[in-house]
C-alpha cells in the first residue's frame, strides 16, 4: 500500500537552458561531484541549491539541482513517506546524483533526508565510484522553519493532515560530522550559498573566481603589515618609475585587472599578446585580457637588478610598492606594437611612449604601500572597484551598464545612454544603474584635459540631460592607449571588475586617426 | 516477490573523466535531447551508443550514456524483468533521461525496451518537459544477435535458465515509426553510429562537424557539372589571379582549410585576424583558422566587378574557378601583417607580397574546375586530404604524427620523429603511423626547393633512418608565410583535416631571422 506523494510543488530552477549553453565552456575541467543538502523542510536547502546551481553555471561549470519536490513529481512519484519509500527515494537520488558526477556535473542535491543511515548509503554510492560526495547540513531550528512556513507543510503536520512529517512527528538525526554546516537566520541565500562555494574552491572542486558580492583583491598593503614593507623597502634596490607606470600600479592596485597580481612575467605578457586572455596555471580557465600591463626597464636596470629577490618601485623620489621575484625579458616592442594596435607607426602616441621605454620588462607581484591619489582636486571621483560595487548594492541596482568617455559628453553619447537604459528596463530590469566612467589616465595632448571633460561631466548631469538619480560618476584611472577593438575589450573587463555587466560600445571606440594621415 | 537482474555486466564508458573535463566548451549551445535506442539483446545498442557519447564529447558537446546494464546495477538494481518491472525500470530510466536533457546534456539510453507502451511513455515525459525525444531501432534479425550472443544470455535462455527472455519467451514489439532505424549487419559500429549523427545533426540538435571517416567536403565541381560550369565561366567577367594565389586556391579545394567555403570575406578576415578562428553562425562554435586565406584585388577590379554576381577566377590565361557573389573590402595591409606577423617589415618575404598586392580582398564561396596540379613530376606526392585519411585508413593506423618541414631532414628532425613514435607507442597506440609532409607551396629564396627537397626526403626514408612501413611521405600545398606561433597553429589545423590528431612543434617553428637583422 502506497502513501503517495501529494504535497509537492514543482521548484523553478534560477537558471534556463538558454544559459546553461551560452556559460558551457567558460572554464573547463572536470568537476563531477555531489553536493548532498539536508535539513527540515523550510530550512533553505532548495534556495541555496539553486542559487549554488545558478552560481556554478554562471561561471561556465556543469551543475544541476536534484530537489526533493522535482523528483517527487517524476522519477519518485511512485513514493510515498513510510520509512522504506523514503529510503528508496533517498536510494535512487543518490544513483542518479551518481550518474550525474560521473558526467561531470555537479549534481546538488536537496533533500530533508532525515535518516543518517540513508546519507550513508548515498555516501557509500559515491565513494564506491570514485566520486567526491560532500554533506552539507542546513541547520536551520525547527521554530523558525515551522514560523518560516512557505508550503504551509507544518500547519497541514500540527493539524494532523500530514503524517510523519520529518521534525514534527518523526525524527529527523542531524548529522554529527557534516562536511559543512550552514545557518540560514539572519543571513541572505546568497551569504548562506558563498559557504557552499568555498567549499567547492578548498576542495578544488572549482578555481577561485572572484564573486560580485566579495570584495575584489586589491593589492594595497594590509595596515597591519605597512610599516614592516616600508622597512623592508629601505633595504630594496629601487627602480624608479614613469607617471603612466603609476597610473597601471593603479590600476593593479585598485583590482580593474584582477586576477592578475602584479606587472606581467612573460608567459602572461605572450598569452595576453597571442590570445588577449590569460589562462590559469591547468589551463582550464581564461580571463579576459587583451592589453599587456607591464613595467619596462632598461638594460642597465636589468643588469643592475637581475637575480634580486624584490624591488622597491619609487616614484618621484618616493618608494610606492615592491615587486617581488622580478623577472626580467626583453620588451619585443614591434611585435608587441604590432599585435596590440594593429600598427608599428611610432607616430602612434601610445607606441611612441614604448619605443622611448627600456628595452625590457619586468615582471612580478606587487604590493602597493599606499592609497594612490593625484592631489588634483578630482580624487574623489576615484572610486575603486570595491567602492563602485558598494555604491551600487545601496542604489539597489539589479543591473549597472557603464559608458567609456575619454572626450567630453555630447547628444550622441547621452541618447546612448539613454536607449541602454530604456532596453534594460524593457528586459525587465527594475533599477538599471548607469556608470558614466571617464578615462582618467594618460592621453594625447590634443585630447581634452581631464579637469574640463569632468566639469563638463557634471554639468550634463545638473542639467538634467542624464538621470542623476540613477547614474554614478567616477574616474577610471586607467592610462588610454588607443589600441581600437583590442582596447575595448579591457575597458569592459575593467568595468565587469567594478560590477557593471553591460558595457556601451559605440563607433571607433579607442580609435584615433591613423598617424599617417595621408594613407587613409 | 522480486526477480532480481542478475545477467547484468557493467559497461564502461568509451571516454574518460579527463577527456569529458578537457573537451567541454568546444561547443557552446543547449542541447538537451534524449536518444533512445531499443532492439533486442545483442543488437548492439550500447557498442553504438557508447560511441555516440565518444563522438559528442570529442567535439564538445556534453553527452552522456545510460545503459541498460549499468542502470540495473544501480538505480534499478531492485528490479527484476516481469512486465511490471520492465515498465518501471523503463519509467526510471525516462525520468533519468530527462533530468539529463534538461540539464543540457544529450542522453543516450540504451535498454532493450520491449514494449511500445513504455517507449510512448519516454517520449511523453521528454514531451511534457518540452524536449525533444529520438527513437532509435537497433534492427538486427533475432538469428544474428543470437548468433553474437557476447553476453551468453540467449544460449540461457534457450536452455531455460533465463525465463522471459525478449525474442525468445517474450515478444519484442518493433517500433513501426522509429525516428530512425539502423540496421548493423555488415556495417561497423562507426557506420551505424553515423546515421544517429546525421539525424542529430538534422534536427539541429549540434552542427555539422567535420567526422574523421566522412570525405571532407572539396570544392573542386563535380564530374557532372563541370561542362556547365566552364559554359557559364566563359560569359563571366575575369580575375586573373597570382601563383601564390593558385596554391591557396588548391589548399581552399582541396578541404586543407574546411569549414572555409571560399577566399575569406570580410569578416571572417578580422575573425581570423582578431581571434584566429572562424565562428559559426550562431557564435557556438570555433575552428582555428589563423591565418587569412584571401584573395587580392587592385581598385580598377572592384571598380570594374564589383556588383557581378560572380567571378570566373583566371590563371595564366586558364579558368580555373568560379567565384560566387563577390565581396570586395579594403585589405588593410599594416593591420593585417601587424596581427598576423607581428612586424610590418616590408623586407619580411610574405610581406613583401602583400605590399605588392591589390590594396583590397575579394571574398567568396569557389568551385574550382579541375583538380590543380604542377606538371614538376612531383604531382603524385600531393596527396589530397581525402587521400591521405584513405592511406592511413589502408594502413590502419591508429594514431597519425605530422611532420612540417620546409627545408631538409637532419638528424635533430629524425630524432623528434622517431620519439615521437615511441611516446605514441607508450601511450597504447598500436600502429602509430608518420605523416611526413614537407610544404611544397611558396617559399622564399633562399629557402631549398622543393625537388631538392623532396630527393633528400625520400633519401633518407630509402636508408632507412625512418620507418618507410610507418610513413607516408606527401607534399602539403601551402605556401609558407614566416609567420611564426600564428602560422603553426595553421600548419597544424590543416593537417587535422588530413587525418593527423598529433603534431610535432619544433623551436622557432614558422621563423625566419628578423628581417632587419642589425636589431636582433
Amino acid at each position: 500500500c502506497l502513501q503517495v506523494a501529494t504535497n509537492v510543488t514543482e521548484q523553478k530552477h534560477n537558471v534556463s537552458r538558454e544559459v546553461r549553453g551560452q556559460n558551457l565552456g567558460l572554464c573547463r575541467g572536470f568537476r563531477g561531484c555531489t553536493v548532498w543538502l539536508t535539513g527540515l523542510s523550510g530550512a533553505g536547502k532548495t534556495s541555496i541549491a539553486f542559487e549554488l546551481e545558478a552560481y556554478l553555471v554562471s561561471k561556465g561549470i556543469p551543475a544541476y539541482g536534484l530537489d526533493g519536490d522535482n523528483i517527487r513529481t517524476g522519477l519518485n512519484k511512485n513514493l510515498g513517506f513510510s520509512q522504506v519509500d523514503r529510503e528508496e527515494n533517498i536510494r535512487r537520488v543518490a544513483e542518479v546524483a551518481k550518474l550525474f558526477a560521473d558526467s561531470g556535473v555537479v549534481s546538488i542535491c536537496s533533500f530533508v533526508s532525515p535518516f543518517a543511515e540513508d546519507r550513508e548509503m548515498a555516501r557509500k554510492i559515491h565513494k564506491d565510484a570514485d566520486l567526491k560526495f560532500f554533506e552539507i547540513y542546513i541547520d536551520t531550528p525547527l521554530e523558525v522553519c515551522e514560523t518560516r512556513d512557505t508550503k504551509g507543510l507544518y500547519k497541514k503536520a500540527r493539524q494532523g493532515v500530514i503524517q510523519g512529517f520529518t521534525g514534527v512527528t518523526q525524527a529527523y538525526e542531524a548529522p554529527d560530522t557534516p562536511d559543512l554546516r550552514v545557518s540560514t537566520e539572519g543571513v541572505t541565500v546568497r551569504e548562506s550559498t558563498l559557504k557552499l562555494i568555498r567549499l567547492l574552491e578548498d576542495e578544488a572542486i572549482i578555481p577561485k573566481f572572484i564573486k560580485e558580492d566579495e570584495p575584489l583583491p586589491e593589492l594595497y598593503v594590509s595596515e597591519s603589515l605597512k610599516a614592516a614593507l616600508e622597512a623592508e623597502s629601505k633595504t630594496l634596490p629601487a627602480l624608479s618609475i614613469a607617471e603612466v607606470e603609476l597610473q597601471w600600479l593603479q590600476i593593479l592596485a585598485e583590482g580593474w585587472a584582477s586576477p592578475l597580481k602584479g606587472f606581467m612575467r612573460e608567459q602572461e605578457y605572450l598569452q595576453a599578446l597571442h590570445f588577449n586572455c590569460l589562462l590559469n596555471e591547468d589551463e582550464t580557465l581564461r580571463v579576459n585580457q587583451s592589453v599587456p600591463i607591464v613595467l619596462s626597464a632598461t638594460e642597465s636596470d636589468k643588469q643592475r637588478l637581475e637575480g634580486v629577490s624584490a624591488l622597491a618601485l619609487h616614484y618621484n623620489g618616493r618608494v610606492v610598492a615592491v615587486l617581488r621575484k622580478p623577472e626580467f625579458y626583453f620588451q619585443r616592442k614591434e611585435e608587441r606594437c604590432a599585435r596590440q594596435f594593429g600598427t608599428t607607426n611610432r607616430d602612434h602616441p601610445y607606441i611612441k611612449m614604448i619605443y622611448e621605454s627600456g628595452d625590457y620588462l619586468v615582471g612580478g607581484e606587487i604590493e602597493v604601500l599606499e592609497r594612490i591619489q593625484w592631489h588634483d582636486g578630482l580624487d574623489a571621483y576615484r572610486l575603486t572597484p570595491n567602492e563602485l560595487r558598494q555604491k551600487f548594492r545601496e542604489m539597489k541596482a539589479d543591473a549597472v551598464f557603464a559608458f567609456q568617455l575619454r572626450n567630453p559628453i555630447h547628444n550622441g553619447h547621452a541618447l546612448l545612454m539613454s536607449d541602454c537604459r530604456r532596453q534594460l528596463l524593457e528586459r525587465g530590469f527594475k533599477n538599471p544603474v548607469l556608470l558614466l566612467h571617464p578615462l582618467g589616465g594618460w592621453t594625447k595632448d590634443d585630447d581634452v584635459p581631464l579637469p574640463v571633460r569632468m566639469a563638463q561631466h557634471q554639468a550634463v548631469l545638473d542639467s538634467g540631460v542624464l538621470d542623476r538619480e540613477h547614474t554614478v560618476l567616477a574616474i577610471f584611472p586607467s592610462p588610454m592607449m588607443y589600441a581600437g577593438p583590442t582596447e575595448v575589450q579591457w575597458h569592459a573587463k575593467a568595468r565587469m571588475n567594478a560590477g557593471a555587466n553591460h558595457y556601451i560600445v559605440g563607433r571607433d571606440p579607442a580609435g584615433m586617426p591613423h598617424p599617417d594621415k595621408a594613407l587613409y
